[in-house]
């Protein structure tokens, strides 16, 4: 077990009915409110005509438009000025994770005197951030309950993950019932992508009992729990699960103490969807079996081996090697029962950017230190078996 | 799933070596320390030395030998004394469950004007409190990551647990070589105070598979783990993660969402160490089977199933309640394989006084709302059978 220094101050208020506590909460942090959100989704919920009802005394400057992928140029840039210009106190996120990551660099860059960019590409430590406070409508990137966000700068193809602990939110609003619309597009992208933040915990070198059988309910979980969702949209039990799974997907609570694994397919798919803009969670549900295959060695099978028997119930008389292949495959087969498109040619990427995109990874990511090292010709290699 | 408002902020610090961090995390909250600890075990293991050192250039007052079931009188009034007299900016606690819980009560009293016992037994409400670190030495309450502490005021039989949000340790530092000296009964007496922090939270009407999982991992990581400390007590490896399940017990992670059980156990308990001052642990895992038992029924064997089939491996393919007897008999014989006295004779209680503490348990706990509602009679049963 690793040495860990862990706290998350932020406050989860979790359930049907909770944003009524929206204006008690917003009042602890001043008066003149910065709201993100991103398109016409929480108009569309009534979401926005209710926080601005609810905060009808409170002073709001708006910004709306940001996209998945969240942009450096314009959403946060023109956040960042509009909290100078506005003298902001706290920042409101409406919307899925996106929105909340883009609100984190705002949050840091509105007490940045220079270029927010420096903060983001860590050539700069930011020294305050604007407190934030959010209302999560999708069950995905688990940003709500971590200090992180990942911004992409279109003109550098760079998708770069920003962490700092001034970013955790203060408060984060969570009631299921707004992520009822959600599309089954995106509630099986939410699923892949919360799925693939535990696999990226669960496969290193150093794990606990506790932690393996803490990861493996929560992707037993996220599966029954989105086929649930995929079937019937209202079932509140299985959309108020689904979201607290992915809650704590990247808030370390899943794998304290175990040994970094380096995040391999969210390396990997930081450049798939910045050079071409695809859906975050289709990219990692396509890479991650590829990946499984790729490292699956006499190192790593003994993982692959517990993930297949706790997780899908594989027969344990096996050979170790027959179970972490059957592991590998049921891994795919449900991404595909839950109609995420499983080739990168499905989404858009054929093999033109392949190894541009590999030695971009190769580059900026690290992935040398994951738990089985990653080199460009290894992420060349996972890139087009996932063509 | 039920609705929840969830807030840890405690810094937890844990590993080997960890307390060399001990004067950078004391100078964020000031030059004046009350350093709380209970008897020699700490300057056994040149813990106290250790401490002195480290803060040589801090101001320190000493408040020692706090008990087991700490009490009100002397320590919790000596102890907010003390900080008053000497203006007190933080306190640290060195040592098990014990000595933070008394630690807790005394950071609330010292900012109180009137009588600490006001705020124990809720007749006022705490406005502030002064912050606490805590170094722990015993794998047991979780009190390092909670904002409760229970105390005992022996003129009046009265063991109460008091909680207040402003009591969550600012930080706590764990490491897993302080507890290699824990004794076997100890160790057992650890466990099981955990295991039973577990099953409070298990046996409830709505759970979900996640926190079903979390829980029948960390139960079976507590057995498993307390089996190796008891045969090798300086397994680093299983200390680590015992004192890690520990630490989740009462701090709700476990069971977000869960609906409320109202701590059978516990509430029954808390009688039998105010009137008897036995080991609470050992309290717990007599208690517990006969709970279990009493409270068997259509409406309860379910979760006695999925309880035995899950943590204990009972073969599913029987009749319900064939399982249930099972698994509490398998709870038994664990708390009995750890060595625990089984009975309250063992422990030094016999029949004269039940009725008396039946009727006080019921006056004071509040278990006609648990989810099996105790009565007076109900408590008494369970005690006689635990006889």
């Amino acid at each position: 077990m690793q040495n860990f220094d862990y706290c998350t101050p932020t406050r989860l208020i979790f359930g049907q009915g909770v944003v009524e506590k929206l204006p008690e909460v917003m009042s602890q942090y001043g008066k003149k409110i910065l709201f993100t959100y991103g398109g016409g989704s929480i108009k569309k919920l009534g979401l926005y005509d209710k926080v601005k009802e609810l905060l009808k005394d409170f002073e709001m400057v708006e910004l709306s438009g940001i996209q998945p992928n969240p942009k450096y140029d314009p959403s946060v840039l023109e956040g960042v000025k509009l909290c100078k210009e506005n003298d902001v106190d706290v920042i409101l996120s409406v919307g899925g994770g996106s929105v909340l990551d883009c609100s984190k660099a705002i949050a840091a860059g509105a007490k940045y005197d220079g270029d927010p960019w420096d903060l983001i590409s860590y050539k700069a430590k930011a020294q305050a951030a604007l407190p934030i406070v959010d209302i999560i409508t999708l069950a995905a990137t688990g940003s709500e309950y971590d200090p992180g966000g990942v911004i992409s700068r279109t003109e550098t193809n760079d998708k770069i993950g920003y962490i700092d602990p001034l970013l955790y939110p203060a408060v984060s609003f969570l009631d299921p019932t707004y992520t009822f619309t959600v599309s089954k597009k995106q509630t099986a992208a939410g699923c892949a992508d919360a799925m693939n933040h535990i696999m990226e915990q669960y496969f290193c070198e150093d794990s606990t009992f506790l932690n393996d059988g803490f990861m493996e309910a929560a992707l037993k979980s996220l599966m029954a729990n989105t086929k649930k969702c995929l079937e019937n949209p209202e079932d509140y039990t299985a959309r108020a699960e689904m979201m607290l799974c992915c809650t704590y997907g990247c808030n370390r609570i899943y794998s304290l103490g175990n040994s970094q694994s380096g995040w391999p397919c969210h390396g990997m798919e930081h450049a798939l969807s910045a050079y071409y803009d695809i859906t975050h969670g289709e990219g990692l549900a396509i890479i991650t079996p590829r990946w499984m295959q790729h490292i699956l060695s006499e190192k790593t099978v003994g993982r692959f081996v517990k993930y297949g028997v706790n997780v899908f119930g594989i027969d344990s008389n096996q050979d170790k090697f027959a179970i972490a292949e059957q592991a590998i495959d049921a891994t795919y087969q449900f991404f595909a029962s839950i109609n995420i498109p499983m080739h990168l040619k499905e989404v858009g990427i054929d093999e033109s950017r392949i190894d541009e995109m590999a030695h971009h990874v190769a580059e900026n990511e690290g992935l040398e230190n994951a738990w089985v090292p990653l080199l460009e010709k290894d992420i060349a290699d996972i890139f087009r078996a996932s063509l």
